[in-house]
């Protein structure tokens, strides 16, 4: 039984997010270490709001549409923030547009930095409320990381890979995406960063052969 | 210090709820016994989320309009009342009418007899997928309490009740209440049954005069 055990692992926990998300944020910052105590894989899944949001007839996110929504989402923020330790600023835009750190996202999804890429991102855009779209920006990031960056940065922006982009926003609408962060794990869908602690409990319940 | 603080009592807590809003039922079942654990009172506000969503253009609720976002509600909620220990059926109408229940419910909102009717009203809509708005129905839950079903049901039809209950969602919409359920802590505002215990909680350390 022991043997059989030591031969399984937990299965993965898909995480579809955008850097635009703020409540995306909240679990980009803790998904890895948290994951990681319970060995359980993260498969990261960017994908595009705006599509998502369009589909519902929206041209922007719905804490700005939602006026009373928009006002009690910056203090829900500054409370979640506060308990989990991590450093906050309302951007002064807001959803901001992360085209290029998505693309780049994608090419670094199976990558060893792909953890320590996202958290910078999310940190530039709430915690110092930079304009990460820029490429100076994300080229900074990515050489700070002892990456590549202008190789890296071509091959985000090829067709091949702008392409996959709005196929894997288009699989995350297919799947039932409608906000982010949502977690997969298997079937079973999850969404809000409050959904991520359920969501890894139920991943590494779920054990599958090494 | 010891008899100051005997003196002092926790804050209340304000409940903003709707019989016919599943995420209330989750917080009805359990706001008497986890507020009395922290003896922190409860201020019962029931209000009408009809004509909040009207004042976004809304005709029904978010979880009829949002396809995907309606499907995965059914999902949490099974989920949510499994981990609650709470029983579950979805109803077959949704949302379900509730404007007897809950002019009833402002009469009742000083009574102590308030929780115990409120928890075998939601219990029929989440659980028995009864019609909850029907008078023979309010009339015998009311007479199962022993109290006087006729007398009460007259005190919530009358014209006064009636306002009272459009004021109490006015009062609502000027708060920035914008979905059930809501808790207020003073001027703080918690949105949802996933924020009852952080309601509660700082409730509990804001402590007045008995």
């Amino acid at each position: 039984m022991n043997d059989v055990k030591a031969a399984m692992t937990p299965v993965d926990i898909e995480f579809w997010f955008e850097f635009g998300s703020n409540y995306s944020y909240l679990s980009v910052m803790r998904i890895e270490a948290a994951a990681e105590r319970l060995q359980v894989p993260i498969c990261w899944k960017p994908f595009l709001l705006g599509p998502i949001f369009r589909t519902f007839g929206w041209d922007t996110s719905p804490f700005v549409l939602q006026k009373a929504k928009g006002e009690y989402v910056w203090k829900d923020m500054e409370r979640a923030c506060r308990e989990l330790g991590l450093p906050w600023k309302r951007p002064t835009t807001f959803p901001r547009t992360a085209l290029l750190p998505m693309r780049v996202a994608l090419v670094g999804a199976g990558q060893p930095w792909m953890g320590a890429y996202c958290r910078r991102m999310m940190s530039l855009n709430f915690a110092e409320d930079s304009d990460i779209d820029a490429p100076d920006v994300v080229a900074d990031v990515l050489e700070q990381l002892g990456l590549p960056a202008h190789q890296i940065i071509d091959e985000a922006r090829s067709e091949p890979n702008k392409l996959k982009l709005r196929q894997q926003t288009e699989a995350a609408r297919a799947r039932g995406i409608f906000g982010a962060p949502t977690f997969f794990v298997g079937d079973e869908m999850y969404w809000g960063n409050d959904r991520l602690d359920d969501a890894l409990a139920c991943a590494s319940r779920l054990l599958t052969p090494k």
